[in-house]
């Protein structure tokens, strides 16, 4: 049953982050590569690669046959998705599955349950979690929509039920913005997920995104603590901090605990993260949806548990039960990862493939940077834009803070645009600082802080 | 009193080190540079550059007056020594203080009292510090030499009174190699120390050095736990480890607490390293002296304990208190460090200089590489060889064993031999990963190990 060949469905960083991680455990991996990706560094530190497709990702890593074919033909007896890509497309995991693989992942069954909203929610009702007040299940036409906004309160957040990522979410403020976006949600819906379901939640003004990270070996779980994820743009995370600072002690007790009900409830098998909605001025948090997977910001969790997240996901994967006690998690310090992007944040974050001319990467205590870059890549026009996670950890939110100062300012990516001068300006704000911001808040921030190049 | 302009009175990794912890306190810094040091990283990275000389260490790094000088001609208020160079001349702190700087490490006279091997031996006895058995001081002349040896049991080791770092230690195992040697040691301790001084210690053939971080603020001080460091060659570290695999608990509990007693019996201020002779077939430990600075393995004890050594020094500098009671160091997991540097180990190793090609340094959960290398960097010959510190972590020695293998084989340094090849080799090697060495293991090792380019 123990996994001797993983095949690396994913690129970037996370496939270098698996890639490490299956190497200590003496696990030898082959790089699916697309076109475009031969020349990646996770292609030149695996064992062996193997080619999936042409450069774009519907026909290379979205492509199920091709991405299974290749793991067989190579000999891996395990996949491991990463994020994004087929990572929580449940008819993937049961191909796997079904082709004698082993997926590094939940079963599929759970892929599929969690992976709907709507029937996301009705299992948190069952592990008595609280959701946000919303439809229950989807709502169908927009009579069904009205009458159910007027139970839940404007405004209210209209979601696809199949959708992800903060993608194809509108606010509807009264019943006449209401019928204006229920037909171009489902519309939009369908076009991108094939599905054009959708559900109503609450909309809360001063939202604060916090996550709790779950490992369970289909048997137990347990928690690895929360997550805070509030500073986003266009619902992209940009920033991620463990533990959440707008938390009491007691408030991510019931937090974690709710998320180790649910992750039981459901039986749950490898890592996975529940993601709530926190109302800082009530308390109240309601479960919003849970990630079936790895997740990108999960560095923040393993910096201060000490745990390597994805070696435990391939040692449970592999049969394992959870070597871990609810007792073994002790958190230390504060961690706060920035993303790296090869977009412009002085030209509406426009994204700038381009090749790296020169790079110095920050070092010395308490840095970690996850990156697929080397001097002279050319970073490709095809893919999501993160270039690089840098990671800091130390003893406190303030001195994090400091020591991320300190870490941006070692930093230099040349040869395009990135980020790093947005997440500059961004450690020096005072609310920032304060902790004291939601999760529009940098929209809003942006507008009136521009970023000079 | 609170320190606002660091001058850095050092060079390489270690100047770097003292600069990030510095911009992370807010504090500005001052780099002293000779003149074959203008293009190193620790010049690019601090706020001003100051030239203390020309390129031999003794004109420049070594230069009391110079460095003083500099000092305060760039404005600073305090200067921190690294290790090596000045940082145990007590003449030299004595200087900076009188000149109304902050010497940023202990008081002068425990820099004197503690430098001296013999004097030293004497606080450890009055603090209840079990000391390898020995002469009682110094022994002048042949006749006091062989009279302590008699009573001390052959084999022993003669030792300058004034050395450090390994240097100028011979082993005597008769009466006869003894009248050989005792000339040969007081010449060679003169021309190096410039004090002939000598004293004997009785030879342990299976010994490990193990070694405690101790913390003071003149008032109370604490440990930070235990290092082991038997890779050795030439009697020079290159493989540190935090804690001692050796050691029981309950020995580790013994070592450390007699390390505190003798830091609180001379008042210690600072970070300080009491290093032991270690024989692991009775369980005895013996105190062999103590540095009074930071060491060049500091970072595994920072990985283990998360605390950042330099600032806690700068702040103690400063006038601050120990901010942190015994019960808040609490050690997690297992931390290593090996020395990459510039030599050879295919052809004796040979000192390396020469110019960096191509840099591709590890990255990923767990890894620190404090290093001032960068491409295009030329190293000079006129200092030591050390380029980078790679310190792995992770939650056991075995775990930690594993990543060291897996980050070695990420390291590529271009344009120059160096020590990486050694390690990889070592970190396979079953005695190594068994945790059974001694301090001469690796001599032996290397003779019928030989590596290859």
């Amino acid at each position: 049953m123990a996994i001797r060949r993983i095949f690396v469905a994913n690129r970037g960083e996370i496939a270098l982050r698996i890639i490490r991680a299956a190497r200590e455990l003496g696990i030898a991996t082959v790089q699916g590569v697309s076109a475009a990706d031969r020349e990646m560094l996770p292609a030149r530190l695996a064992d062996a690669v193997a080619e999936i497709g042409p450069a774009q990702a519907g026909k290379s890593y979205l492509n199920k046959g091709a991405v299974l074919h290749a793991a067989i033909e190579s000999g891996c007896d395990a996949v491991h998705p990463g994020y994004g890509f087929l990572s929580e497309n449940a008819d993937f995991a049961q191909m796997v599955e079904e082709a004698g693989l082993t997926f590094i992942g939940p079963r599929p069954e759970t892929i599929r349950r969690m992976g709907d909203k709507a029937t996301a929610r009705s299992i948190a009702a069952e592990a008595g979690v609280p959701t946000v007040p919303g439809s229950e299940g989807r709502v169908e036409g927009l009579d069904a929509a009205r009458a159910a906004a007027a139970t839940i309160g404007f405004p209210v957040m209209i979601k696809a039920a199949a959708g992800g990522g903060g993608r194809g979410i509108r606010v509807a403020r009264d019943p006449d913005e209401l019928a204006t976006l229920i037909p171009q949600a489902t519309a939009e819906a369908k076009a991108a997920f094939g599905d054009g379901g959708l559900y109503l939640e609450r909309f809360v003004a001063r939202a604060r995104h916090v996550e709790v990270q779950v490992l369970g070996d289909g048997r137990d779980a347990i928690h690895l603590f929360e997550r805070e994820c509030s500073l986003q743009r266009r619902r992209q995370k940009v920033w991620e901090e463990a533990p959440a600072a707008c938390l009491s002690p007691e408030a991510s007790e019931a937090l974690c605990a709710s998320a180790v009900r649910l992750a039981k409830t459901v039986g749950y098998r490898g890592a996975g993260t529940l993601e709530y909605l926190y109302d800082a001025e009530t308390g109240a948090f309601f479960f919003i949806e849970m990630n079936t997977r790895i997740q990108v910001e999960h560095p923040v969790t393993e910096m201060i548990t000490g745990i390597d997240l994805v070696r435990e996901m391939i040692r449970i994967a592999g049969g394992e039960p959870l070597r871990l006690s609810q007792a073994d998690v002790r958190p230390r310090g504060h961690a706060i990862e920035v993303r790296i992007n090869a977009e412009d944040p002085a030209s509406a974050f426009r994204p700038a493939p381009g090749t790296i001319t020169a790079l110095s990467l920050p070092g010395g205590p308490g840095v970690r940077v996850d990156t697929m870059l080397y001097p002279g890549y050319a970073v490709p026009p095809f893919y999501d834009s993160l270039l690089a996670k840098l990671v800091i950890h130390d003893e406190s939110r303030e001195a994090a803070l400091a020591r991320l100062g300190r870490a941006l300012g070692e930093l230099a990516v040349e040869g395009l645009p990135t980020t790093a001068a947005l997440h500059r300006a961004l450690v020096a704000d005072p609310a920032v600082r304060a902790g004291d911001v939601h999760t529009r808040w940098l929209e809003a921030w942006l507008e009136s802080h521009p970023l000079t190049p």
